[in-house]
């Protein structure tokens, strides 16, 4: 039966790419998912979830730069001041399907899920739900 | 077992977010999901799926804005005029898998189910499938 | 059950988008699945899958060529010189879900399913897994 993990994270930049991987891992181990997959999704509107490069952190960065040089402060009207967090996160996806084979999450070798602080720091959640 | 709902909206703009969460929400409660996920799905290639802050409709505002301008109408070859349309889809997605808790999507306190119009006004469908 | 299919392709160009479409639906048939979806996933940091458009091949032209404009190779640190590429799969995202109905891909009159190669040329794999 499909269930649900809840993890919680503190972030430390108003952007930020934190490596979730093992909290991800944890909870697919915790919900017992031989196989199928998992989704990892954010509840927030300014924080999202991807999976890329983990191995050099140069690669979070210069995205993050990128992201910053794609969607610059300018034109919004949105009084909150964060317009650009919402539209990152539109980009980048507030959840991410990672396959499950074998009670493992099948990531590729250099692949590592990251949680996207883009209006931080914050306290944040993000949900980790069985499917198969 | 899984199932798939179809629903249909008739957009009004060229470019335009319409909030669906509610019609996501009844379909959800027809497929009498307990807990697990639906894929909300665009079968279109020029119209798209997101989950964002649907409170100021600002946001959604400045989402289109920030959209127009990443993706400019130069240099295109593609002859009906609507590739912008077709990166954009690609940029957001054109599916987005929503939690499903207790028989109610799970979204979080801010976040909506947003059909995204690229190259309206057209009739649009889109379909909410189950898993668990 | 849950199952994996893993299809392996070659692709030519450092960026490139390749129609997988018919192997994909292949992998659906042979993961006998009736109802409910496909995941279908790069395990690789530099190449992504979309849906989109594939009767007009300068779709996926004008694409690739929106995605070089947005991602202009500059101000990067990571020193394997690819940091668009990664760029670029945050933003395409390397997985989708293709809804599954009466045991075909339910994808709309003009959509496709696209291995898009953002680092090649190179050997590469996807994965493809059922859900219901």
């Amino acid at each position: 039966m499909s269930r649900t993990v809840t993890l919680h994270l503190d972030t430390a930049e108003r952007c930020e790419l934190v490596d979730v991987t093992e909290q991800v891992a944890g909870a697919c181990a915790e919900l017992v998912v031989e196989h199928g997959a998992v989704v990892v999704a954010s509840p927030h509107t300014t924080a999202a979830i991807t999976v890329n490069e983990g191995y050099d952190p140069d690669v979070a960065r210069d995205l993050l730069h990128a992201l910053e040089r794609m969607v610059p402060d300018e034109g919004f009207r949105h009084a909150e001041g964060n317009s650009d967090s919402h539209v990152k996160v539109a980009l980048v996806g507030n959840a991410q399907l990672v396959p499950v084979r074998d009670g493992h999450l099948a990531l590729g070798r250099w692949q590592r899920v990251f949680f996207c602080e883009f209006d931080g720091p914050r306290s944040r959640t993000m949900t980790v739900t069985s499917l198969r």
